[in-house]
């Protein structure tokens, strides 16, 4: 089988045409030489976990976040990276395969092979599997030639496994010594983040010169954080799901006889759901988020949309399209407790035709309420970050099947009186996850390729690649580094089953925020007045081939800029207050500074920041 | 409700942008005067039912075919249309909306303002309910402004019912004659077009001076004959599964892990499925044409598929992709014979807990041996062409099932040493049929819009718009008109319900044409070495945008260029045989043209031909 990695193969127009696009870079990675300016060091934004995470690791926390910069930017510390010895460096894709990674092995085979021709890359076949086996492919321009801009993770392939157990541990720690690494790039999302910076803490400690690095690629699109504005692949998959959407609704419309209840992949969080529903406006999304928040039962869930479904009744509308987060069934509460027993005893080694014998009275009682289907589906093994094998559980079929059951009783009780319900489900996920990447998506991944050449070359372990300022067009991109153990915190909610690990934990939709803000004021005129919108299917020529992802474009994600900005306000106030200045101005000086300073204080302890 | 129909919508930018493209007519039938060139009186490809058809339709049998030329073309006997009265014209949307079914509304509404502005379009809201209850909205440039080249047939809405019943015939004839209608034209497929054939030889009967067109407009693609080489709608409908399916494809290889088992909207026929094989190299398709042909039971097909899925075990090969037609369970003998069973106990008014009971004894046995979901699929009412609901039989899903225990099976015993089988089912049709249509799609359905108009013009009753030579850029194509009495046939085989009453058949993949050969010349590569190509989404800018479906492009389609050859020869011999001319090459003449008309004599009367 490995030998089929890497292979030429036959490609059609649209792909031959797609290869011979190429990405840009920002102008502060273009050239031979780039500067690298080490910012401040780094803390967690949840104060109160601070010092267990500094605890935990010694030789990676707080290191200073790094930006790059053009060779001729005048920035008072920065250096100029001028020695390019040969590098040898590893590379893993894992978990879901996420449209656009393939960029990120051109793209840091480019910059290896520019700085200094002798450095090689090894990509590990069939993911952390790979890793472990120590089995590579050593990727050339001939290898690359008909996999630049093209989706999938088919160049090396991918398992979903984790690298965390102190097996698993050794033995990537014995591959990259037996493969005299300097560096490992990890490719994946926030588990596998996760796991690169206890690798960088674990090669640090145990003095394996192999540095670390991690990209956010995750068509989930829940790495997000201070230094992390987007994952590669979310673009992608918004895209083509809301192409699909869009589809179903156009087809709702013309048909008006169907409800679709459409199930979207993207794990616990529901920003994949969030950006389609910007995109295709339907008719309804259920956020996981909403949900949580309002500890809505399955019972409220199914009374929401009948009562929708009444509403559009009531204007002759008898079709709809309704969007679920697949980690919605993780999100209602009683579902979720259900869940945790099973799980719990599953990993006991209770066998799966026992369990529902063993359940708690009330876990029982919902278990049996449930139709069959549903219950072999939570029955599943939970997955490597002990969730539910999400993919796999129906919940759109669920509510649907609890929707109609209580129209049908609304209609015989006669408070219903209009036409029969009649819904049809789909799963989105497989067919967008190995689609042709967006635009954006590949010259995203190929600039992360990029930076991870930097960041090895800079001689930093524990990093992830970043750019920001991404809502403008590339050549506004800012490109840098954070270490990873900056986006770490600890789950105190009483419900992760991880309590007291640092992780990175999937960023939720933030229900104040302005992206779901913008959703929520239309809410009514989605619901009822079918203002549909179709994106199309994803454009590599026209008009439309730079169009950014909503959610994107809409929130304020420039975190670094802004932190620079404060940056110069201090250095301005510095400069005004200078010995000689007037009494006045140092008293107000005085003033307004211990005012800022106050509150900043309060409001870090709080942890509410 | 009604009142939603044509309202202007918000549109995205890539919507905004196909509203600006205008499609170009082919020379034929630009300008403002057109000439109407009339062919050879029709007959039916079955010789033996052609008494039958003749003696049904003594009105609309055997007229003769119609071409559209400019007017410039010197042609015996052709005549130019002067006279352009003002026309009303109706027009009705039936069954599955098709992508470009809109284009068809805006091209004929352009021919008749060009021809006379004081023409006017009346569009029936909802299908054939409106047309029976005379609803309609009088189409304008406005209206149109915001759906020209756009998915879907919200303009105007659809019923799937047909328009067939005395009662449907009797209120159509109301509408028409209530409206004073000159003309009405019906968009749809097999089913609707017959309908068109039966109305338009009824009001012929009945005096009511309304003439009926009818256009191939139906995702399916299996409207093709002689006169008819693609329907609008297939294009587009191919492109985009291809695109889902290609991602799959991509999918499957990046994690090794699973089995697609994904099943095709496009009834009976198999021609989607076929097409998409062509565009996507998926690692097995099985077409309802070859299953009935060779009399494959449910256990031969589970079989075929393990011994696939084991081949490709020992090449350490653990996913694949595998396509079926949602026709295929119709094509399978026994279960075709078990759904005859079910369907006359329910027209008997049997109910559906009853009928298990009622079956025969091996119907029954088959019955109970399946799945309950698929049992409960199996027991919906029939369509209104007597087929089973195939979109909500869930084939692959049983297929599936059936080889996972079967595999398992093997497993146990010992035969099969792999990994352990895993599938994920798709059903791909809704997704797709709402998309915006492909530029062919556009081109086409705009082009036949404006065909309608001309046989309007020139006085025809019960034609179909026809346009030939479709592989070629749209300039190059010709201009027709059948009728479509022509395309009838009677079905002797034994297993149609409808014996003995003619029908426009849909036509089914020929196991002995070009395109098959393709597939099943590829077969054990598309099995074994992943060929997979993705022709990704689907483009309205760049290099590949005028690409057409493979299967319009293999198949040599032009069947009336041919006769058109076939008149030059016979056109030719009468020169050369003049008065004066040798004795010897009168001799030679005669003794080649008997021999000749012997061999197509006997042919057409075998009604092999």
């Amino acid at each position: 089988m490995e030998s089929d990695y890497g292979v030429p193969r036959e490609l059609s127009g649209l792909q031959n045409n797609r290869l011979t696009y190429q990405p840009e870079l920002p102008p502060c990675l273009q050239g031979t030489t780039v500067r690298v300016e080490f910012g401040d060091a780094t803390t967690i934004a949840d104060s109160a976990g601070a010092h267990a995470v500094s605890q935990s690791f010694p030789h990676t926390y707080g290191q200073r976040l790094a930006h790059f910069l053009k060779a001729t930017a005048k920035v008072h510390g920065a250096q100029i990276i001028s020695e390019h010895p040969a590098l040898r460096v590893g590379l893993v894709f894992c978990g879901r395969q996420s449209p656009g990674g393939h960029n990120v092995v051109w793209g840091l085979h480019e910059a290896l092979k520019i700085h200094n021709p002798k450095s090689i890359l090894l990509g590990f076949l069939g993911g952390s599997e790979g890793l472990f086996a120590q089995k590579t492919l050593e990727i050339t321009d001939d290898i690359l030639s008909t996999y630049k801009n093209q989706g999938g993770y088919d160049l090396l392939g991918r398992t979903k496994d984790q690298i965390r157990t102190k097996e698993q541990v050794n033995a990537a720690m014995a591959a990259c010594k037996a493969l005299k690494l300097d560096g490992l790039v990890i490719i994946g999302g926030v588990t596998s983040n996760t796991d690169a910076a206890q690798l960088a803490e674990t090669f640090a400690d145990a003095k394996c010169s192999t540095k670390v690095v991690g990209v956010p690629v995750t068509l989930n699109g829940d790495l997000k954080n201070q230094f992390v504005e987007a994952n590669v692949g979310f673009d992608t998959i918004c895209k083509v799901n809301s192409q699909l959407i869009s589809n179903v609704c156009t087809d709702a419309l013309s048909a008006e006889k169907y409800y679709y209840f459409i199930r979207l992949m993207g794990r616990k969080a529901s920003h994949v759901a969030l950006e389609c529903t910007l995109q295709s406006h339907p008719n309804m999304v259920i956020l996981g988020e909403e949900v949580a928040a309002s500890n809505l039962t399955i019972f409220d869930l199914t009374k929401q949309i009948c009562d929708a479904v009444q509403a559009r009744a009531e204007q002759d509308k008898y079709h709809g399209v309704i969007l679920l987060p697949e980690g919605l069934i993780e999100n209602i509460p009683e579902v979720y407790a259900l869940l945790q027993e099973i799980h719990s005893l599953l990993r006991l080694g209770v066998s799966v035709d026992k369990i529902s014998t063993q359940l708690s009275p009330w876990a029982s009682a919902l278990f049996e309420f449930l139709p069959p289907f549903i219950r072999e589906q939570l029955l599943l093994y939970p997955e490597s970050d002990e969730s539910a094998q999400l993919s796999q559980i129906e919940t759109e079929k669920l509510l649907a099947e609890l929707v109609e059951a209580e129209m049908n009783k609304r209609q015989k009780e006669g408070s219903y009186k209009g036409k029969k319900f009649n819904a049809i489900c789909h799963f989105l996920g497989y067919q967008a996850r190995g689609s042709l990447p967006s635009k954006f998506d590949c010259d995203y991944a190929y600039v992360l390729g990029h930076i991870c050449y930097h960041i090895l070359a800079s001689g930093l372990n524990g990093y992830m690649a970043t750019v920001t300022n991404l809502k403008n067009p590339s050549n506004k991109w800012r490109c840098g580094a954070a270490p990873i153990t900056a986006m770490l915190s600890i789950k105190h909610d009483g419900r992760a089953m991880t309590v007291g690990k640092p992780l990175i934990h999937p960023a939720t939709v933030d229900l104040r925020g302005k992206v779901y803000e913008l959703v929520r004021q239309n809410a009514r005129k989605l619901l009822l007045d079918d203002i549909y919108r179709n994106p199309g299917p994803l454009q590599f020529d026209g008009p439309d081939v730079d169009s950014r992802a909503v959610s994107l474009c809409v929130d304020d994600l420039d975190y670094m800029g802004r932190i620079k900005e404060v940056n110069e306000y201090l250095d301005k106030v510095r400069s005004i207050v200078k010995p000689g200045c007037s009494q006045d101005v140092v008293k107000v000086a005085l003033s307004a500074m211990s005012s800022v300073t106050n509150i900043l204080s309060v409001m870090s302890s709080n942890g509410s920041a």
